[in-house]
């Protein structure tokens, strides 16, 4: 077992990719650098941001020569980067100041010329289904839209079975609507009046658009993001990933009437706020408030993805005819497995002695799909920790867990699997600090799933498989787990007597028993 | 750079071997597996360990047949573990109840007939030497004394030059005498009297032990790590590991009384100290506090390594003449950096310019080589984090190194290495959370040391060692750092001016200037 495991975690695979994917929006230019093995596995190497206020000047239309010096100097910078780090794959983009802008197309050669990229500059439509592409891959939603919203314009897209239906770009960004329409600091309310009919104005061209009955609404972008940030601190977040961040209405309007009292001084100090946004933010909550008045949704669900994973999943998932994983949850499990060397078959040995333990207890516990889906995420990511170290390797894995954040599930199932892996090998499973996140008997159901997981993991102490398959059968005052093994399974015996039992027994009020034996069904 | 790092990281070396050390004490059996290439790095794998009291009913100086059964399932669970994970090297080894117990080689020989292992008995004079090897390879002290107190007996040793000169064991681990001494619950304090007498006495046979100015007094062994533990609670020590920690007298006396007043079940609720311990905890704590007194040390730097990393050590550094780090503090911070995959060009890159900077602007901090050397352990260690997430990876960093600890470094010495690294990229470098381990002055070398190592950082952004030597030059207004570089730096002049300057200027009182030339002084 360890010799497998040092081939794979010593070795592993060697066919990875670097790609880097730069964006130049309005306000800020990014460059990005994923590494990657086109549908096994990605993670983030490295990143550079340069605040760069393209859209600066663009009062006639044109970029000014200024703007378009900072434009070429810092594509220069991050091609340099590319260079000096060594990628395999570099995809430059830009969006709207250069699409709007009547030299545009200046800029585009003097980039070629002077920095050697070819600039692909994406159309509003294609900025949107990038967008959705992005958030997509991370808040798996079957019907509903998706707003994002950047310096220059904001996107609406529509989704329908899951897949990108249309979408449409408007001059609503953040900086563009500041530059217009915001003289004052703080704002005068003559022009936030201004600005609060022109995003109503623009807003009446997506005439197809309608709210719609259990449509979701997923937010993207700096400015949305940055919203979800600064209401995540109001209420002291236990997660430190917004995947799946419920931002409401009622946030976003409290937050605009903040930005509308506060000078920018002021403003920079609020907690969660970006200092390099505090100045555009205003404008930008506007328009997330108009869209969900516009669309009637109570709430928008964050997704940290965006244009740029976008354009990076196409590449990711090009062997798939859509460029989304099949399955968000599952594949951000194991995405995350991975990045982090777990050893497969040990977690698939532990998931599937959780599977048994679940089913044959039904009839005590029951929970349906959804929790063993918890059950079985926990059950692949337990062990995580041990790349950081063996001693504590489960609060450890916990907090890889609360701090990478699971695609695909909501924070409260974060916390679920998070807590599950903690309380793995010891410990009285307990939700401090995620109490937040709790709903009615969540507390019970930690301690069933826990219970499994860690009767489960004792059963597979050895890490060979020892234990082949096990059956649980139960009376009034007991629990019967039978071992089916081939070789005496006695460490296991021994370790899941000891650590994993007494919990079991609190958990279905019932005597635990470990037999040898063979199948009692067979 | 980055298919460096993919052959380094997740290729990295295959050599690694699987070590299984076991140990049977007196009152608890132990397993550990360590993973290691031999001279370059090692880390804990898993551990096992089992309370098996095997001097329980040893009133008759033999092993009791209950005891030798509770051995040998312990010792055959242990052999089948080790077969299951599959390992290279297995060391089985016993220690005072099987030395001392009359029928200890039929017990040896039951175990190798019954369990398939050789146990090597050790003599007090080898367990009191393999504790010394364990010890130095943590805690370097030139002169002085360490202290083993384990269930069935204590080892004194002397080390002169920074090597093992002598040692010897007596009966005084806690185990033993609790059970020779302690009827009641909590003692009466005739059965203490009597206790601390026999102490006492047996303390008369270390002739060669004589206090020494300036001798160090270096402790091992569960109840020495428990008191230690104790104490680290009381004072809400910061760091997660005990490495070097200083257990004063004063606080064992307090312990002492505290353990004398409590009935066991009180005592158990003690923060820090082991349930599995609170019985025999009073006595070792008497035995510690006796030395102490023997030896007129006021305090006892802690040592995690003991028995079993001594003779894990004698494999590990099998090709030098002494199984001893040369350099124990330069290799713990090597070994962290081989366990967490750092990227050893970019890493020596960045100290090679902090060495420069230090050098340079010496009359201007006017620190010297101690503080050089933490700055250069941070500049290997600061991009550790990455193995966690690239985001927020100068906090993961911190996290990882508070997590392991540092061999060789004092608690102060180790907070500032994991705050440079926490404040290499970002952030007001602050002692918050660590205030405790602060000396006077210790603000002004944080800011100081981390100006420096993130000015290096920056003028290594592109991890290729564009910037191949740096000189600074000061006047009164101002810092002038010139590049030195066959091509144009111009990532890391943009990222060096935009994220490094500043704190430099907060930390000099002076204006940076970074300027491209040639050598000032060739």
């Amino acid at each position: 077992m360890f010799k497998q495991l040092t081939q794979r975690i010593i070795k592993g695979r060697t066919d990875w990719q670097f790609i880097a994917i730069s964006d130049l929006g309005s306000n800020t230019a990014r460059l990005v650098i994923l590494r990657s093995i086109p549908g096994y596995a990605y993670r983030l190497e490295d990143e550079l941001r340069e605040v760069v206020r393209l859209r600066e000047g663009m009062t006639d239309g044109r970029l000014s020569d200024a703007a378009m010096e900072r434009g070429l100097s810092t594509l220069d910078l991050f091609k340099r980067f590319c260079g000096a780090v060594g990628v395999d794959m570099v995809i430059p983009t830009a969006t709207s100041a250069v699409r709007d802008a009547t030299n545009g197309s200046e800029f585009v050669q003097r980039v070629e010329q002077e920095v050697g990229w070819k600039l692909r500059v994406l159309s509003g439509e294609r900025e949107a289904h990038y967008g959705v592409i992005g958030a997509l891959n991370e808040v798996p939603i079957t019907n509903g839209y998706v707003l994002d919203i950047g310096g220059g314009s904001a996107q609406l897209s529509e989704v329908r079975d899951g897949s990108y239906r249309r979408g449409d770009s408007v001059r609503l960004g953040a900086l563009a609507l500041t530059e217009r329409f915001v003289k004052s600091d703080p704002p005068k309310s003559s022009e936030l009046k201004v600005l609060q009919s022109e995003i109503e104005k623009q807003l009446q061209t997506f005439t197809w658009a309608k709210p719609s009955e259990g449509w979701k609404l997923v937010g993207l972008g700096g400015t949305i993001r940055n919203l979800a940030k600064i209401e995540s601190k109001r209420q002291n977040y236990p997660l430190e990933n917004l995947h799946g961040f419920a931002l409401t209405g009622k946030s976003v309007k409290e937050s605009i009437d903040l930005f509308d009292e506060l000078p920018l001084k002021q403003r920079k100090s609020i907690p969660g706020l970006s200092d390099d946004r505090a100045d555009i933010i205003g404008a930008g909550a506007r328009v997330v408030a108009a869209f969900m008045d516009y669309l009637k949704v109570d709430e928008l669900t964050i997704s940290e993805n965006g244009l740029r994973e976008g354009i990076f999943f196409e590449q990711f998932w090009r062997d798939q005819p859509v460029p989304i994983a099949d399955d968000v949850r599952r594949f951000s499990v194991l995405n995350m497995a991975r990045i982090y060397q777990y050893q497969p078959d040990h977690a698939a040995h532990v998931r599937m002695l959780c599977q048994r333990l679940f089913a044959d207890l039904k009839t005590l516990h029951q929970y349906g799909p959804q929790e063993l889906e918890l059950l079985e995420a926990a059950a692949l990511l337990h062990d995580l920790g041990t790349i950081i170290n063996y001693n504590d390797h489960h609060k450890h894995s916990q907090m890889l867990i609360i701090s990478s954040g699971l695609a695909g599930y909501t924070p409260r199932e974060t916390a679920i699997i998070s807590l599950l892996a903690r309380y793995h090998r010891k410990g009285t499973p307990s939700w401090e600090g995620f109490q937040s996140l709790m709903q009615d008997g969540d507390e019970i159901l930690l301690t069933h799933l826990a219970a499994i997981l860690r009767m489960a993991e004792f059963l597979e102490r050895g890490r060979s498989g020892i234990v082949s398959d096990i059956e649980a059968a139960w009376d009034d005052d007991s629990v019967t787990i039978t071992l089916l093994s081939d070789r005496t399974p006695a460490v296991e015996l021994w370790d899941a007597e000891r650590n994993a039992a007494p919990l079991f027994e609190t958990a279905f009020g019932r005597t635990v028993h470990l037999q040898l034996g063979h199948s009692t069904q067979g």
